[in-house]
């Protein structure tokens, strides 16, 4: 059988994400799509703008065959560890034949002598990083020259564009998917997608391949004027998203989550911890723990006090995974104690794979979850550790969809798999 | 000197108040008056509506001429512990002769003689009391008919209205202030001042003596509206509280805070916390905490989580005490290990109080605190940690005040001491 995986968020699914999913199924003449999606939380570490359930039945209804959840261990945090819980997910359903990913270049074959490189850490390599760092250049920038001249010395080619792809977000991403299915010698072959339309960053709504962040940033200014979902998702324009995602989307019955919504709890974390106990949080640090107790005064809400903590080398993303992390007590020292998934959590399935899900209980190395309230009878003690994480991560989810006034959302244990 | 404390929470100060600091000034001819006050949370376990300098300052503009911070492990505990925690601090300043406290009965004998029952807890008496509880009855009205029986038996004069006295919530915290003062061997004599105007629980406004908890209810549904705090407290009829009092709230510069203002912290403490966790926090159980667990699907609020678990043992009041006890991380072991006060924090004085301030310096048994960040260097290691449940309950309050779109409160730190 030949079955493509893709690691993604869909916060929330569109025509892109679409597109992928049909181009890998057409190129590869795929049996099954598999899915390893974030859950509750993203990798900027926010609340994804709608709960993990409807963003699979989204992609269910759009070519996915199967949706499993990336664990908040891996889906919130850097993109290193992100696609390392990623690959190594898909690797551990035994069935997996391709990893598909989006890039915004043709040129595959930069983008794997990166990886190998970044794997490797040439001496030479860390010699100039150290020096361009010196410079006063940012990580990615200085990363970006270390390679270039790297790729000089040993006679490599380098294209004229080669700094500026390697600058895009999707390219860093998919260097990332690379080093990942070397480092664990994966049989997974890497099968890169072209991305049509938008920019990651571009937050323009007006073709039809616009990115998730345009589309969340007019959700949210739309739901400002409190109107209800429904109209917000009405007013997006022509088609961003496949018409089965954009029923879902309408029809979705909570509020849209933002991290501001979550203001309150980190501000009482950061007010009542000792700087001590706060640089003990994945992502966080002694230096940054120190800053955050002297800024405190500072805060306003989850956002407004990342734009004010944010500096060169920390960005945005990285204060609110931090921030994410103190809110679900997960620590630094917890990506050595769980390097790996330790279970298949299937968020949901289309009835068609059936046959897939047989075949990853044969030839899977994790035991499959589909009800969090066996899994805790049938897990390993650690297994069920880093499933209590997600379990965790939901239960914050539910506290910011009540705030909000609605009482409606499930909890994981209530929550059916989804079958479509 | 003659010295009158007063065990209060003034949340807000009104006319009663005011009334019972004239009453004692001028029936002990005193020199000056102590006020020992609930901080930034009261014993209902919700947060006072103002911070706890303006409420020293309404004290202090209004007769008062020193007000030291109840510590919260107090301020939030049972009226027992409430009490002894007051009594205990007046104690330790070493120059208070007297306590006065507001009855609703001139029995004054028949409060002293149950105080002294309760304390003894002679055996008769504890038979009776759980041949009552079994018939079903309430602890305080088991604990009332108890008290009955045991006067009877011993032929004390126990009044027609004997119950109902003991029932009234002012005679009952009267009680165990002349409880604690056994307890304690305290050389204070109790001075009892009869409440005028309206009951502890009447939440009518029409007189000029009005419950403070009718203050807080008006104040409560005006503020549903999104009034100014100006013109919430400008629509209090009559002379309510005091003028200078009056001025204060007026012109405080922060929105009122309610305990529902926490809903979303707590939400989140009660989902991610386990049974066995919750269990130990002070008025928590083993049982309580299992049937939190079960029932936190129907949470919508603070309020009406505790109206949803109150039961005829359980009252509101202890539910929101427990709650805040979780946001507070105080647990039932910190009464063990802080069963007094260890320090005299002074939120205010006024300047005529100097040698009432030398006088505690000399007779006082514990040390005077005028700055939080001081007393991290003089206080002892124990001493300064319970302290600190006061500055992180200042926290707590902030970050309830931010998230509320204020941000103008200043911690603890950066507050001076009130000098009027």
């Amino acid at each position: 059988m030949i079955i493509p995986g893709i690691i993604a968020e869909y916060n929330p699914f569109h025509q892109g994400h679409a597109f992928q999913i049909q181009t890998l199924k057409k190129k590869l003449q795929a049996d099954y799509v598999i899915i390893a999606m974030s859950g509750n939380f993203v990798q900027r570490g926010t609340p994804a703008m709608t709960d993990k359930f409807s963003r699979a039945r989204m992609a269910l209804s759009c070519g996915a065959d199967l949706v499993l959840e990336l664990p908040v261990l891996y889906a919130s945090s850097s993109a290193e560890y992100f696609a390392r819980g990623g690959v190594s997910l898909l690797n551990s359903t035994g069935v997996v034949t391709h990893l598909g990913f989006g890039t915004e270049t043709e040129q595959t074959d930069l983008l794997l002598k990166t990886a190998s490189v970044l794997n490797r850490q040439p001496e030479d390599f860390r010699q100039t990083l150290r020096k361009e760092l010196k410079k006063g250049l940012s990580f990615p920038a200085a990363r970006t020259a270390a390679l270039k001249k790297y790729f000089e010395n040993q006679n490599i080619f380098f294209s004229a564009d080669g700094e500026q792809i390697l600058s895009s977000p999707n390219n860093i991403l998919a260097v990332e998917y690379l080093k990942a299915l070397e480092y664990y010698h994966s049989p997974i072959l890497p099968c890169p997608v072209l991305r049509r339309g938008a920019d990651y960053h571009d937050t323009s709504l007006d073709r039809n391949f616009c990115s998730a962040s345009a589309i969340r940033k007019h959700c949210r200014e739309s739901a400002k004027s409190s109107l209800p979902v429904d109209d917000i998702v009405s007013k997006l324009p022509g088609k961003v998203l496949p018409e089965p995602a954009l029923d879902i989307l309408k029809q979705y019955p909570h509020p849209f989550l933002w991290e501001d919504d979550f203001s309150m709890l980190l501000h009482y974390k950061l007010l009542t911890e000792s700087a001590e106990q706060l640089s003990l949080y994945a992502d966080s640090s002694p230096d940054l723990a120190h800053r955050i107790k002297k800024e405190i005064g500072a805060f306003r809400s989850w956002s407004s006090f990342c734009e004010h903590m944010k500096t060169k080398n920390i960005t945005f993303s990285r204060l609110s995974r931090m921030f994410l992390h103190i809110l679900l007590d997960i620590y630094q020292e917890d990506y050595r104690l769980f390097p790996k998934p330790s279970c298949l959590r299937i968020l949901g399935f289309r009835k068609n794979a059936v046959p897939l899900l047989s075949a990853m209980q044969h030839a899977g190395s994790l035991p499959l979850v589909t009800s969090p309230a066996q899994a805790g009878q049938t897990l390993s003690d650690s297994a069920y550790r880093l499933l209590a994480y997600d379990l965790k991560a939901s239960e914050l989810y539910r506290a910011g969809v009540t705030a909000r006034g609605d009482f409606s959302l499930k909890n994981d244990y209530r929550q059916p798999v989804i079958r479509l």
